[in-house]
């Protein structure tokens, strides 16, 4: 912890998203790991395996960030933390199980060692005590916003495996990754700057950093499906293509080769040719799709950073920028 | 409607439990369709379908009734009640997806008709909505009460995943059935109060008329599956024996049998053997455990009358013992 020293110009380089805020993020993942202490020990095993399975804790970092620069309670904080990681995490168990995914970040998912209905009520569980949590911030219009965004989260999921399979438009495709991924940004920054003793002009603006650096985070995440190192991102390349989801890249590419036959098969089932599928990943990979794509999610880390620039200097700020440009960084 | 008219005895004597609340319960779920109204079509379609399926829609009765009692916003009941049997219906489209069933009071069920994932998700959709529901009751007590109780639920159905096939203790059924069931009521008739302009006292008593009668609902239910009709019940007398559920009549019966070859042989995977677990049921249908579950049932609802005792005489007042009454002398 550095708390203590805020404003040494060697002290705010040496910031990085996470420092100020590592112990923190500690309580958030005592409070996860505590909801299920007094159920079946195996739904506790299930519990510390996901808790396990680690991830980067992004979604409660942002809250802690915005809330502890604007002077939100710590208590606060860590029940909002850990009520948008649970949320995030129950999302997680019901997707691997509905896609049948085996592995997540190199670790066994639920579904690979659990059966279907033990899956289902783990994930029912989580998403249950996410809402008791943001229910225990004791603040209603969070939890109301709570409520909204996994209704939202929920919609965008049946959405897509309605429509998936398909070419889709860039703008159902901004729809989809702002159900998926930005909404849960957004409404993480905007309930923690709401917590605090702020006004609506804030408020608004932290909503908005959230919004962005979570479109962001969702392209980059859909540009790594394409020229991630294999071993880091844990699946192989072009998974989401083959899976019949069409993201950003696949669709710069299909607007620039409205003639690539590859392309054209897309819409009548060319998932089911694996040389079509290959070829068509691999020109994507060459194309400069990849590149238009990445663009677009700096265009939005800098939409978030200049939501910072009004903000005195803090060391909380300087880790939300370095938040920031960690999302279209990172290699993983 | 006949809310005009009170205080005669003709009236009195001719409410039904349903009769106070009909136009309200439209208005419920008039509410409980409008929470696909902006969703894909597939999805207001299987909300349709769920609503069209029916149900008695007994849970949202007992809150209005409780609610109009006791003078609370009509706006209010009305989301509260579209939360609790949202919420409900929620619970159904999980379990019939784990079970396995087809049918549910002799409709398809969701997942006779659609993918598992496309059942998954739209019991996560139906939770979302109704916590959204639950936050739009705008009072924070409800909703951290609403939480909690579809935490209990969940936590049962996996305690009971995890432990089912084998005898277990009354303790333990009791335990089941008012995670199952109870909690869920209890919640409703608590939370209906709580929105009211009454005391504390008030909302203790109605929160054990609905923890009363929801045990009793859930002991009469358990006793149907051995002496019910079976086409009015709808699936197969024993049902709940042959998938390795034990409820109360079953659990009288081994207590009173301890040496019956049949019980013994249930821990040992005796459920596996069809004519044994035949004989075991209409062993138990013919013996007293049956009547002595019923006895047990008929004392929830007797203390559940008790607390309307001190009641001041209302149309509602009526309709609530009705509906208590009706609980244990259902055929379905």
């Amino acid at each position: 912890m550095r708390r203590g020293s805020l404003h040494g110009e060697t002290d705010l380089n040496s910031v990085t998203f996470l420092s100020p805020v590592q112990e923190q993020i500690k309580l958030v993942e005592e409070r996860m790991r505590t909801q299920a202490d007094e159920s079946h020990p195996d739904l506790r095993a299930a519990l510390e395996h996901l808790l396990a399975a680690g991830g980067k804790r992004i979604r409660p970092t942002l809250g802690l960030l915005v809330g502890n620069m604007l002077g939100a309670e710590e208590w606060r904080l860590v029940t909002l933390g850990a009520a948008v990681e649970l949320l995030h995490t129950a999302t997680l168990v019901h997707d691997d199980l509905i896609d049948g995914a085996l592995l997540r970040r190199g670790m066994p998912t639920l579904n690979a060692r659990w059966s279907p209905p033990a899956t289902v009520l783990t994930g029912d569980f989580l998403f249950a005590r996410a809402a008791k949590l943001a229910a225990e911030t004791d603040y209603l219009p969070l939890m109301k916003s709570f409520s909204e965004t996994l209704a939202i989260i929920v919609n965008g999921e049946l959405t897509q495996m309605f429509t998936s399979r398909g070419l889709i438009s860039r703008d159902n495709y901004y729809k989809r990754i702002y159900a998926k991924t930005a909404s849960l940004f957004e409404m993480t920054a905007r309930a923690a700057a709401m917590i605090s003793p702020t006004g609506e002009a804030m408020i608004e603006s932290m909503r908005d950093f959230g919004y962005q650096i979570g479109m962001a985070f969702q392209i980059v995440d859909d540009i790594l499906d394409f020229n991630g190192e294999q071993t880091a991102v844990g699946k192989p390349l072009g998974s989401d293509l083959l899976n019949g989801l069409v993201t950003l890249p696949a669709i710069y590419y299909a607007e620039s080769n409205p003639e690539d036959l590859d392309v054209l098969s897309l819409p009548q089932g060319g998932w089911t040719n694996p040389e079509n599928m290959a070829r068509l990943i691999e020109n994507i990979r060459l194309s400069n799709a990849v590149a238009k794509s990445m663009r677009e999610a700096e265009a939005h880390v800098d939409r978030a950073l200049a939501r910072l620039e009004s903000l005195d200097e803090s060391i909380e700020r300087e880790a939300l920028e370095n938040l920031a440009k960690y999302i279209v960084d990172r290699k993983i």
